[in-house]
């Protein structure tokens, strides 16, 4: 059973962290702290963190700005600290390397447990199909969304070539080229649509047989199921920074 | 039930045909013709067109170069005929032109049921949610295919905008533009790998939800289910041209 | 250009429609009505109906409470109303029955566009391949839901029966049986995991092609669509009552 | 370089295995051993093994009652055999034991790579995502099928189960059954319909995610690239019995 000290309980991210905990008999929240003070869940609230509350590690889902007292927090009660908030700046991004001299600290630039599996998964494949199989990326975004191909479309391809035996091509465009196509391509696929919240296929192609490995987001939600089992990873770790792919390669 | 003249019945596609009559309550084989004179299934198969042979509806399987006589025996014994087979000369599209005065001729760029279907719904899509949904096409085939997209891609895209209110222009690469999507795109995506036979697919993106319209083809002996469709859809039509595309719409 | 008077313009739906309303070149909202008469939007938003508002047609996205209302002021300007509220008592439903005497009324127990367009694909498809394709559905739904298969995927299987020269029957297990497809089923599966918020595909699987027809919701959003495309096919429509199968089968 | 002995080289999985080769930089035929002795490609062609040939393996696609003949050449020559013929008696089956107390032998009940390489995924995915995700697989195959899973199906439910800290239920029916799904389920779902080789999707849903693992077959001819991939991992191997998933589990 890993106890969670919920930073930022009170949250939208902070109250899927708890409905997501409700339902899983290895983890429970133990307190909350966040500025509200509000006791939305059956456990108790602080608004600042005081050397009574225990635990087994922190999930800090609030706000950019609570990272010091995070980890001054954890530092001094030498609780392992997951810091699911994004956009850091580059001096507080220095304040957690420093701190994770001192205690572990997990934090990762993709928290979803999903695409990290996504990429370890592709990479499996790729290093035992790559000879006779060819591999294809498409990846899928609402209609708002400016840049292409998506960052984890390139992430996924990147793992895929660090396996790879050569250097494969990353190709975009096939109209009106004419051509047969390379053993070393990959193809990358942008659709834009609707408000499709982003999805990613890893598609391997080979003689009479396809292996397609496909992640669906349908919300920033996600982020969540990767934070709990951060959490439960990070129970008894030694100091140091800690990320989503550690994790998935560990487990 | 629809009795069958089967032209080219020991060849491939003729025996596939075979099979799916078979199944079939509402079709059957009368007799076959085929230069082997081979009696391979449980109807009797001439070399020759001959007047003896009776039936609701010709379908010639064979080769090119049979289609004279096939068009000379339809004529004469006033019967439909399903030509199945492809690569013409512009001699003979005239041929067939010529003989469609006299009798009904059905011949038809593209035989299968499926994709000629998957058209029709698109369009049918398409003029229903035009307006709040965005539009794609992603065609998938195999590595030794040099054109992109695929005929069958471009032609769905030009029906679906035949449908539409707005000119729709035809994306093939996102990499590096940096923009939203415009409503009046389509993009059109070309996966290249393996053996794959073709597969198509338009996809239908809106407010929180999809409509995804998929053709999946595992095998050029679609056609035969195409053909056989065919016949039964010619029996007692007037002299003419028909193709995939009338038996889709009237059907 | 569709003038639209939105019920509850202020609520949860009320908003989505005003998100949609504002990429759309042929609507626009002219004013909301709503308890909370915040003015949230571009528009005026008044607490209760009055004889100065004006319009094309009425979406009501507000309460069940607030049929009465929507109702007597749709008669009175004799303006088209969508209610796209749902749970109405048996004593309600007669009063949209009366209503729908002097006005255009729309009401509809599934408001996806979507969903009703997928099974009118669906019964085209079937129409059409019948004889010689095999019918499956799949549904897919988080792991809350009780019951299966889905409401939906019945009504697909239903609305597919109708067009059916056979009574086909629906098969919900196959384990153990040990006996070959007969021609006349219809295989249903209800597939249950994690938040899936409703997955339906409507599967045709031939002689070596297949055709598969999708629909992915991601939220309850997707009724947002539905109502603004019945408000637009209300406008100069006569008294009676619609709903969205009437409309996907007119447009 | 993989210098292969194809035993079988004129049959149709021989052939297959041929077209594979010829485009692969890291394996050649040297010779085929086959009773037409027939040179169709580019190497020679025996009738009989002989003590000139030479080679780093050999794949048999012939016959089961060539199995006594290569095996003694395979013991003789000292080079690893990759049996890929299937249908062998109990006796046979000692045989291939006894032999591989000599030499290496490559023998599996399913030598699709791709096939092996999901259950493995699986595993992996399984291992990761159990505590959070619901697991559900659906087999498509064609409607001739008389069995229910199929055996890959519920050799995929039973390689996740070995890894489970829970012992799943295999569900096969959730009709009229009214009751939430339970965490410790594995839903199983066979569609039956037109001529589909085989389709195997195991799908991990999560809070607001969905990962999704798919193998395609479409023909028989996928064992040729799994029997290349054979040869290539048995090259320098010390005698003994190996099959498809130690190959995949070692590479």
């Amino acid at each position: 059973m890993t106890d969670i000290i919920l930073v930022g309980c009170n949250g939208k991210m902070g109250q899927v962290i708890c409905r997501l905990v409700d339902g899983d008999p290895e983890a429970r929240i133990v307190c909350g702290v966040d500025i509200s003070g509000e006791k939305k869940n059956g456990f108790p609230v602080y608004t600042e963190f005081n050397p009574e509350i225990k635990g087994d590690a922190i999930i800090d889902f609030s706000h950019p700005s609570a990272l010091t007292g995070t980890l001054e927090f954890a530092k001094s009660a030498n609780i392992p600290a997951v810091i699911a908030t994004t956009g850091f700046s580059d001096e507080q991004k220095k304040e957690l390397a420093e701190a994770s001299k001192e205690t572990p600290v997990f934090f990762s630039a993709n928290m979803s447990l999903g695409i990290n599996l996504l990429i370890q998964l592709a990479q499996r494949a790729a290093q035992l199909l790559e000879d006779s199989f060819d591999i294809e990326i498409i990846e899928k975004h609402h209609n708002q969304k400016i840049d292409a191909p998506s960052g984890t479309a390139l992430a996924i391809a990147d793992a895929i070539n660090d396996v790879s035996k050569a250097d494969n091509e990353y190709i975009y465009d096939r109209h009106d080229v004419r051509k047969k196509r390379s053993k070393h391509e990959i193809g990358l696929h942008s659709v834009r649509g609707g408000t499709i919240v982003g999805e990613h296929s890893v598609i391997f192609a080979g003689q009479d047989e396809i292996v397609e490995l496909t992640h669906r987001a349908t919300s920033k939600e996600i982020f969540a199921v990767g934070a709990v089992k951060a959490a439960k990873f990070m129970v008894g770790k030694a100091p140091g920074m800690y990320n989503m792919r550690d994790l998935v390669a560990e487990m």
